[in-house]
């Protein structure tokens, strides 16, 4: 459903399950980064209203799941660690068109998000499944849900701004790039990508 | 009580309520802004466990503020403008000391962060008192108080990691410069500050 071409290897959730404080802590960072990626759209594209009403409730959310995984790390007596450098992302970020008109800008700014957002989505997944657990299998569950649907959501953006056709095209170059990324990137059981 | 030295002149009351698409437009970005700057505060001492415990909510509670100032424009079918160059908190931004170890740089991003939340509560008291429409008197009246208590708080904290004395005298600093800066930026009815 979500078109990534690449599926993460299984073995990736016996590797973080190993480093739950490191999991735990990256994952908190990546929602926090969701929440201020979102804060910058509304930053840049004030003007588009749908977006600014749709994304303010996501950052509210976003936030909310930070302060879930902090909750989870409190719970399980670990630390936040600090944020680390954060590849992925990067990587990801290579591939944005830069310049261009406000409206293409947005587009890609859009479609990385939801990219994002659904490599989060298949991951935990895979962590709801197959991590031993139980508290953590359904700690993971209700983040592949959410996470779905704000892919859903950016893919909707992106149409609503830019046609159907042209999201389309560009979110299979993304999605080719992604999986180059994704195979390259070394598979680390502390980090979510 | 918050210990401001220069009070806002009465009259920018009256200028703000003249312009309160770009009043409130301002009004939005400072709590993004206030959210962002907690966000900030958590990236750079997660080890610090009562600061991060303390301003997570915060951040929930800074961008509510964001959301309500966006349903006050859309009630009064007003749109949320553009982010403007903030003189205020850049002027404030190079009183802050620089290097120095990282509890001094705390304190001076914890007693910034006290003094934007101060001078905004004094801002909405005035609004509360005196502008006109009964609804709006209401609506910055919550406003005051959450400053308030955010202005407590971020004392609360530098007082936590730095010690009573050090931020008495710190803060006393900070006052006689804020009050420079109050004097010499233009009183305008379209920023809060």
């Amino acid at each position: 459903m979500l078109g990534l071409q690449l599926p993460t290897d299984p073995r990736w959730v016996n590797l973080a399950e190993k480093s739950l404080e490191d999991i735990l802590t990256d994952h908190a960072y990546c929602e926090q980064k969701a929440a201020t990626s979102c804060i910058s759209l509304i930053q840049l594209f004030p003007d588009k209203e749908e977006l600014v009403r749709e994304l303010a409730p996501i950052v509210t959310e976003e936030w909310g799941h930070f302060r879930m995984v902090l909750a989870e790390l409190d719970k399980r007596e670990l630390q936040l660690g600090r944020q680390r450098k954060d590849e992925y992302v990067n990587e990801l970020l290579k591939f944005k068109k830069k310049g261009g008109s406000r409206e293409e800008r947005l587009l890609e700014h859009l479609l990385i998000c939801a990219l994002i957002e659904a490599r989060s989505c298949e991951r935990f997944r895979l962590l709801s499944l197959h991590i031993a657990d139980d508290d953590l299998k359904q700690f993971y569950h209700k983040f592949m849900v959410a996470e779905a649907g704000h892919y859903r959501l950016f893919i909707d953006l992106a149409k609503k701004y830019s046609g159907e056709e042209m999201v389309k095209k560009r979110w299979k170059e993304y999605l080719t790039y992604e999986a180059e990324i994704m195979e390259n990137l070394e598979l680390r059981g502390d980090r979510m990508h």
